[in-house]
């Protein structure tokens, strides 16, 4: 372990780490949506499904398991709990049992607390230039969070690593249209799981200079986290702006266990960002109905941003929705669907009354591989991602079936979707130059504009330039190989990586932050207690 | 040639053609948009749109080609019109020539003709149970129209045959979510070009039994149509609703010609639907910005439409666009893109200021093959489509590389979108029932809906039914030869044409227009000129 800094040393540290011409790159900015935003739900069926999820929260209530402390912590501000231990019986016979507190709170007690969530706040990066504003009409793009597997042309399906997790570190530093650097990009599998967290942040931090998220595993690693977000950006300025963002899912249908409350405890009380997302795949964790399932899902979301309130009020809360439906035939989930789309859009709208940042969508695919079917059902989320104004986009890049593959060649794929999205959002120009008048002057009925003053001046940034998408014709598309778009990715991937070079960090933090993970290490290999890092 | 039918004859004979059970399905209804339209352009940004255009077509004018009815037309109806002939040349020393009626019109008298277009009309279908009516918040889809190329995963690229025409014939009356047989499906190029129309038609009457559209190749081909829509419907009824739509396409930028406006003149007199539609790729056909373009489309539309009405006041005629954006790099147009959507909404915006049918996107792509780039670009297209309430989507299934090639196997993955959008338009269900409270009754929090009593009664209907796109897990999709999308949809596309089975068609109807057909090719191989059919 070395010897702490001092406070002036760590300032003076973080001073050069934010120097001019420290990082290669000029920072990135959210989209910011210039379009009206798409709608599906009448403002009466906002508010039809506002009431019914508050009758579900009332009537129902919502199971905390093995976490008393976030019961005591309901009760305490108004709300009625109850122990509940029983076995409930399906219509078919099954039975299921239910073992915990069960939350039942009003719409008075919850509104109180959701409305002192910011509608905006700020995450910071260690790149300053890197810092992202969360909330209004931004869009931020991050890749895809928790799959086991990683994919490629090359190997086809196997079990991810943490040089997957690394090399998709990398991506993310390198993708322009990423924003964000997400949170497990993969499993890193071959890593003993108990200090698997530390690898990812330790990758997250010094392979790229973007934002990151927290580790949610257990509430010590969520500790872990804070800890290193003390040791970058100092302890004072995280609790000013949240330097982590962490996804706590609820255990759908109506339902938070030990593990995610007691995560988004210890970042409440830290007062770091909370992504409260219900993971719902209706016809199984929310009925077959969009109506109920939005209901649901509302019910949920508010009910752990509520307790982040409770728990540290003003907490940057974001409203999350994880929500795909079954296939009723087969049982696996399906993405990019009409029901899909619908709840996404009216999702937005349910954020948008409670003033809540919004987080959903992605390039979502049921495909195993970026084949026709992965780009159908891939676009056919982003699109009704960007314009429902989502304003933090996880999975934005690398998801295949089903979240279960990091694919490297569709990362690269949906990068063009991402960088399209960026072009989308700043809508049509109605300047007076937009509507080239002087090209009509050089350009006769019946000519051409390719030639025109106005087209030449126009030429770099017309239009939306393509970097994986290919216009060749069929002739020089068949005479250069007939490469299909999967095998182009695959080219496009590997020079990414091949020209990676790693943002600056500065040498203290970095030690300080070795020093850190190798106590926590020791720690955890030893089962010892975890011990606060001294400073 | 055969003895004409009397008239009593005919109508007998419609009459048993119309008979209950006569087809098989019971009809196609269009998509009925239930959802808030989504727009990318303020009002006041529609009517700058608005203004620019009336600039262009009073202060720039129209060219007409080769065609001196038209610019009398126009000239008798109070527009200027002079005669030119020039040289123009370019900012780089390139030329071009410039000869016709150039056409300059202002907006009193351009408007008072557009006024008189119908806002809504329905289209006969031979069978009656599919007519189709055009406008409002209904969509309708029909399939890829022109492409001289067909495509398949069995022989890559090849020139299209009337056997191919005839092959999507069969697959579009096939198709459930496709609700009108559109055009030229491909170019069957084994066929003399002279009399290639008679045998599409035939293919279009024969093969399917919806709706279908016109030739427009030449004036005469177009008295074909109308004689043979005669044939099959009689002379008194296609004059109340139309029983072809014919697409003439602008020669952009701010021209048309003499086949076009010729085929126009033929349909307006008769009564049958007009879709005009410039046809831009911007950057090369209008300038690079999308104000200016949408301006020049909106001039060039208005223009057919205009001229439509001075022929015959009251004649269906539909707003069409066909706008994608040029590779600034390679010249290739591109499909799919961010400024393609924006387009394609703000002219949605457009047409409905003027209370016209609007027609706009399908399935685009640039690519040659069904693979990601594929999806991704066609999803990219047929969301923004539906979203904008476009009311005739030509190009909905089948579409690759920029429209050159009809794939088979893109057509049945196209499907797949048209039955999602299907189900998209329907919204979300907001009654009793869909917020599922006997559901919540019986799954506890924690619990499962998958046995629940709600769940159950929705099983079939619940969410979209994929056809051709697969949910498998990885495991279960490798064990079965890792199949992607477009080996999938290659069997799909031949179980479908295995399965045909061809619609009754009265056999004096198919007899009458074999003898007509008969008539016209022997004129057109002997080069006589056409004579009426006699009846």
């Amino acid at each position: 372990m070395t010897t702490a800094p001092t406070d002036q040393e760590r300032r003076s540290r973080r001073r050069e780490g934010r120097r001019p011409g420290a990082t290669t790159h000029t920072g990135v900015k959210p989209l910011n949506n210039k379009l009206p935003f798409a709608e599906v739900v009448s403002p009466e069926g906002v508010e039809q499904i506002h009431q019914a999820s508050m009758r579900l929260l009332k009537e129902v209530g919502i199971l905390i398991v093995d976490y008393p402390p976030a019961a005591r912590t309901f009760q305490e501000n108004g709300a009625k709990v109850e122990w509940v231990e029983k076995e409930v019986t399906y219509p078919n016979g099954d039975t299921t049992q239910v073992k915990g507190h069960l939350v039942q709170i009003d719409e008075d007690t919850l509104m109180h607390f959701v409305r002192q969530t910011p509608s905006t706040f700020t995450q910071l990066a260690r790149n300053p230039i890197n810092s992202l504003d969360f909330g209004g009409r931004n869009i931020i793009f991050a890749p895809v969070y928790g799959p086991p597997f990683v994919g490629s042309l090359d190997f086809g399906r196997r079990q991810a690593t943490l040089e997957d997790f690394r090399n998709f570190s990398r991506l993310t530093y390198m993708a322009e249209h990423l924003h964000h650097n997400g949170g497990t990009l993969v499993e890193p599998n071959d890593i003993d799981v108990r200090e698997r967290h530390l690898d990812m942040l330790m990758a997250h931090i010094t392979l790229s200079d973007k934002c990151f998220m927290g580790s949610v595993t257990h509430a010590d690693n969520a500790r872990d986290t804070v800890t290193m977000t003390e040791i970058i950006f100092g302890a004072d300025a995280i609790r000013q702006n949240p330097a982590t963002l962490a996804l706590i899912n609820a255990s759908s249908p109506l339902r938070f266990d030990d593990r995610m409350f007691g995560a988004l405890e210890v970042y409440a009380r830290a007062r770091q960002a909370v992504l409260v997302t219900p993971f719902l795949i209706a016809g199984a964790m929310s009925p077959s109905t969009m109506a109920a399932t939005l209901a649901q899902q509302n019910a949920e979301a508010l009910f752990g941003i509520c307790y982040a309130q409770m728990l540290n009020p003003g907490t940057p809360c974001i409203y999350g929705s994880f929500l795909a439906n079954i296939d009723m035939r087969s049982g696996a989930p399906c993405f990019g669907t009409p029901e899909d789309a619908l709840a996404l859009y009216a999702g937005a709208q349910m954020a948008r009354r409670y003033h809540l940042p919004y987080r959903s969508g992605g390039n979502f695919t049921a495909s195993r591989i970026p084949d026709a079917q992965a780009g159908y059902e891939s676009a056919g989320t982003i699109w009704p991602t960007v314009q429902a104004n989502v304003n933090f986009v996880l999975h934005a890049a690398g998801w295949l079936e089903g979240g279960l593959i990091s694919g490297y060649e569709k990362f690269v794929l949906d990068l063009e979707m991402c960088g399209m999205m960026a072009r989308f959002v700043n809508g049509i120009g109605l300047t007076e130059d937009d509507f080239a008048w002087e090209a009509y002057q050089e350009t006769p009925p019946g000519g051409h504009f390719l030639g025109a003053t106005h087209t030449m001046r126009h030429y770099d940034t017309a239009f939306y330039s393509h970097k994986v998408f290919n216009m060749d014709n069929y002739e020089k598309w068949e005479a250069e190989g007939s490469v299909d778009a999967y095998q182009r990715a695959n080219a496009v991937y590997k020079k990414m990586l091949k020209e990676y070079e790693a943002p600056s960090l500065d040498p203290a933090i970095l030690e300080e932050l070795n020093a850190f993970a190798a106590q926590r290490r020791a720690e955890l290999r030893e089962r010892r207690p975890r011990t606060e890092w001294k400073r």
